[in-house]
């Protein structure tokens, strides 16, 4: 049955980030996530209850496709420990969101779209804590250097150089983007942290 | 003449900035303008030559409207020097940029459009540019300890410190907000860094 299609779904889901990105929250409807999904009309309403459903779904599946694949996994896990791979690995992390541009820029969008929406705010509320919670309890296994504080005032000031990135890419060049990335690692890890045993 | 009464402009704009912030983007147009600012329909359109020219001149309001006044200037002037001060500054700046809850949150909408209008990036790319450079000068003179480096990183930590605030309130608590901020200012700045005389 087709309203069991998992895939369809999935691809319903992908077109409606698509939809978020280029036409903003408002534009956001089941006949332009079909028209995204080149569908036939009446699709995303047989899969989607309303558009708060259509909202919060599309925030769960960026956060699903912005987790690393396996291999970054195991790369990351090799890489030693210093505050230098520290800082490449933050670099590394920045480059991977920014090239999922219509995912971060579509979160953006979710996220002004949640000062309306009570329900879209519950659910993303959870999902940004879960993910603040992730990344500082992956950091305390990690052997990586610098503290919790670090972890989120790392996330603060990478994702806004996202953001810069994404919106206004020509405030920075790529060059100073990275000078920013390091220097956010060097002075927020800080050189008084040193790194603690592989857990 | 209404074409150059430069209060109803203001009042324009002023009301153009609220759309945004309730609306979004895509919902600002003359008509919602003239609603929001209480004038006759027609009146927005005579003010303004285009879309672009209300996006671009609703951003340029923002930053004028987020300009601290004098008495917040004299008081930073006559404050101390030392880190404590400046994280108490960065934290009561924090605080002010996000009681002008409408104008930042429209200034999100506006760099979500600037993906889209290419003249409206022109000009937010400019008028960032040129903030950074205001911010990183008047710390030059300040006295204030750090480098220009930190005056950067500061910015892009507590911008999205704000953003965390205005659209998701709940993920952080106001106190872990103020630690935050706090832990920035204290990391970013560096311990090493020593104040220098004020200019």
């Amino acid at each position: 049955m087709a309203r069991r299609n998992d895939r369809r779904r999935a691809a319903l889901v992908d077109a409606a980030i698509e939809v978020l990105a280029r036409d903003g929250a408002r534009g956001l409807t089941f006949r332009a996530v079909d028209t995204e999904a080149a569908v036939p009309t009446g699709t995303a309403s047989n899969y989607f209850g309303s558009r708060d459903d259509l909202f919060t779904q599309a925030g769960a599946r960026i956060y699903e496709r912005l987790q690393p694949d396996e291999a970054t996994i195991a790369r990351q896990r090799a890489a030693d420990r210093d505050r230098e791979t520290y800082a490449e690995l933050m670099r590394e992390l920045v480059g991977r969101v920014a090239s999922f541009r219509a995912g971060y820029l579509a979160l953006l969008e979710l996220r002004l779209e949640a000062t309306r929406r009570p329900e879209l705010r519950r659910v993303l509320t959870e999902r940004v804590r879960a993910d603040v919670d992730a990344n500082v309890a992956y950091h305390e296994t990690s052997g990586l250097p610098g503290d919790a504080m670090a972890v989120k005032l790392l996330m603060l000031t990478l994702n806004w150089l996202i953001v810069e990135q994404l919106t206004l890419p020509d405030v920075f060049s790529e060059e100073e983007r990275d000078r920013l990335a390091t220097a956010a690692v060097e002075r927020i890890v800080g050189a008084e942290q040193t790194a603690r045993p592989q857990g």
